[in-house]
């Protein structure tokens, strides 16, 4: 079994959720497969308004995020610029992942701590290529690769495909084509997960 | 210490909360304090949309709905009409509370199980007086009680006071004036109620 985790690196709470993912599978013989997604295309499917045109919720989510980082135990700042269409980063995961799924994840936690955790512009080729650096990875393979027609393609699918499963926000888990939205609802993945169904 | 939850009597996540407010302070010597309120003026305050004109988020929360109701074992049918305007129920209850805040809260549940757990149409004054009677309060006291001027602008005040306070949607929790938006927050209650703080 296969838990699709859909988020988007310019998501606070895709951040948080990042961090609980992978407990979801502990002791069962599931795996989590993680999809980096464009959200801002997805909300404009869905109608959805973005946060910086909310200015009340925006406030309030503001605030939230700085306590859920409290809270959780784990680092957190308001990177400036935010939010960003984190392109770079996305369509290196999918590059990553072509070749080595574990490499991809260890890859998406360091640009989420990146951004989040430590306030860089991912949104700067630059900037991922050193974090992939970091993990052995060419950098000058990687700005090829996020340049490369096919890999950019790879995330324009993976964003489509995205929206064909009603994927409305970030994060959004998938188990057995059942739709969860929010960090909020690890509990009710993992009811499912244990009773197969509800 | 007083935990004020303030909820629209036609929210559904309102309902869900609405079963674990109290498990709140459970074991403590603070207390509850139910506010209802018309969210749909928040909204207009804030700048959200209505569920009604996000289509696909509502196809999503309509599911929720329904999973939630299976997951926490409680009634749920989704109301015909949906959403409604709850003026008759919300002043009935600041109306009810003056006299007796526990039968207020008896009265809300009631409100909230006629609504989502039988799809009784609670806009209409006549099943808000049939739900008070059943709780021993006169009918017509309560059909004249809706319509007093005195009545309408208490639940004014409060809808006021709410939007004032940073009430952004429903259910919304406060606590030592620090806010908690949403029926997946009572951990994140538990815990401040708990340490007094952060």
């Amino acid at each position: 079994m296969t838990i699709e985790f859909y988020f988007d690196f310019s998501s606070p709470y895709g951040y948080f959720a990042s961090f609980k993912a992978e407990e979801l599978v502990e002791g069962t013989d599931a795996m989590v497969s993680w999809k980096p997604f464009l959200a801002a295309i997805a909300f404009r499917a869905t109608g959805n308004k973005p946060l910086a045109e909310q200015p009340v919720k925006s406030d309030y989510c503001i605030h939230d995020w700085e306590r859920l980082g409290r809270f959780m135990d784990v680092p957190w700042t308001l990177p400036n610029p935010f939010p960003i269409a984190a392109l770079a980063a996305s369509r290196a995961y999918y590059w990553i992942e072509a070749d080595d799924a574990d490499l991809a994840k260890h890859f998406a936690r360091d640009v989420f701590d990146a951004y989040f955790g430590r306030g860089l512009d991912i949104s700067s080729d630059g900037v991922v290529a050193d974090i992939a650096s970091g993990l052995g990875i060419d950098p000058d393979d990687l700005r090829a690769a996020v340049k490369d027609p096919a890999v950019k393609e790879r995330l324009k699918q993976e964003t489509n495909t995205a929206i064909a499963k009603g994927v409305i926000g970030s994060p959004y888990f998938i188990v057995d084509g059942e739709g969860f939205w929010g960090s909020d609802r690890m509990w009710m993945i993992r009811r499912w997960i244990k009773r197969g169904g509800w």
